[in-house]
């Protein structure tokens, strides 16, 4: 009896519904650690490549729900869901839905599973395939809904990646998962200016990327400021660079950017709220206030 | 004879014009380290408050040029320099301008004062003044132009902040500095509205928070891909996740601003980039080319 085999006697078999590139790579390391893993994709080819690594291919989606009671999903997007799941039974079963959605998406999956029979956790993962299954990849899953799922398969489910339980409300994990991948987009839009500024010149990009990777790690903390002043209401708290000289030294970046001949078009719309704020008063505050402008709720 | 008188003698006497909130810190600074320090100031009262702490109050800004070889400028912008120094004997002074500008103005300032023959040294504060002073707050000075000049006052130079020498050319430095706050803005815009999307949960913003530093943390290297792909030219080199990949996300990212109720307009500038460069039929590169898409000189 090889460690494999007994491995595979103690730790928790699992369903994994769709094998696209982070289905796959999911796949793998849940096999690497042991577990019996039974898998379906829509498309068989990329579902049989994992049966040589030890996957159980099942010939159907409701064949694969049928087999565990731990049932991960992972397909193209939530309709992709529905329509792999319609037929499934569902009733005590542990669905696990780690398909990229919208919190409202993870909401109604969820009161649907549940109708089911099912117990119900949303997943959005913070990683791309390659850094599954590497330990100290800082790669992680948000997790939400079940709190007991989530605690009864904890383990099973750090085997890819860290996991990170941020509430009961099913939609929170989308709500995580998209919001830092909305600042990171932000954060990608500025650094493309960036390098967009010195590209006329005879500066080496490679000289310029750790200046600009330690300024953005050394300002990321920045956050903790917003925080503080969401949490107390008071935007003008402990403000360093003021609204009013912010948008004064936006000026000078413009001209900057008028000069090297680089479209000011990602800079725009952050400088054009800025100014709406500081129309309305505002210019003792920092950038806090800028999140209000932001809400369409009122309008 | 006090330590400090000892210390005065043995440390560079130097100028500072322009003692605003910036001015003032760094006269500060340096009066702490026990140099001599002679200041000057269009509106005198902010002058006079230094007096109380060592400072020599010059009556006009050609007295302070006059009074010492090395000559710091920190003013409100590139005319207030022009303005202040018009009648001042040049020659012969190593003249440091701290004043916010652009690389054009460095520039042009750089000849301008070298045809006055003075020697001339461009600086970008990355520093709030709460920061100046302070051994290892992170902030420090880029410098560009003369190298003789930096090199012999260079450790005056660090005594307010750290220096970052990053060219002969006068125009390098405010490159490099709006480069930086030029990503800043993004990533500040980013965290805008991941901060907007959270508002109207029951997700306490100062939990949210250190997963978002953690986060932009991890992202902020990605600057490394793009200076690896801009010197290779190749930017499809290494990718992990594509721009087709990144478009489809898009529209998750898009859905959920709607489901929040949040305006996307900090985000669209980013995505509509992304696709004029997909429409150029570059799905396989990441987010390099986009910056190529910024450059009007082509135009």
């Amino acid at each position: 009896m090889t460690t494999n085999t007994v491995a595979r006697r103690t730790r928790t078999p699992l369903t994994l519904l769709g094998t696209g590139a982070m289905g796959t790579a999911l796949a793998r390391a849940w096999l690497a650690a042991g577990h019996e893993v039974t898998v379906w994709n829509r498309t068989p080819a990329r579902a049989q490549a994992l049966a040589a690594e030890g996957a159980v291919v099942a010939r159907s989606a409701a064949d694969a729900v049928a087999a565990n009671r731990l049932v991960i999903v992972c397909l193209l997007d939530d309709a992709s869901v529905g329509d792999a799941l319609d037929g499934a039974l569902l009733a005590g079963r542990d669905l696990v839905n780690l398909t990229t959605g919208t919190p409202g998406e993870g909401r109604t999956r969820a009161a649907w599973a549940e109708a089911r029979g099912a117990r119900f956790l949303d997943g959005g993962i913070m990683a791309v395939p390659p850094m599954i299954g590497v330990a100290d990849s800082g790669g992680y899953v948000f997790y939400s809904g079940s709190p007991e799922l989530f605690e009864e398969h904890r383990a099973t489910l750090a085997v890819p990646a860290g996991t990170r339980y941020v509430g009961a409300d099913p939609g929170f994990a989308a709500l995580h998962d998209v919001a830092l991948l909305s600042a990171m987009s932000g954060m990608f839009a500025g650094l493309t200016h960036a390098f967009a500024l010195i590209r006329p010149e005879d500066i080496a990009p490679k000289d310029f990327a750790p200046l600009l990777a330690d300024w953005l790690t050394a300002m990321a903390p920045a956050v903790h400021q917003t925080a503080d002043q969401l949490e107390s209401g008071d935007y003008t708290r402990n403000v360093v660079s003021s609204l009013a000289m912010q948008a004064a030294g936006n000026a000078t970046l413009l001209r900057t950017a008028e000069e090297q001949r680089v479209s000011p078009e990602l800079l725009t719309p952050y400088m054009e709220l800025m100014e709406r704020r500081l129309a309305q008063g505002h210019g003792d505050e920092d950038g806090t206030g800028m999140v209000e402008l932001l809400d369409l709720r009122a309008d």
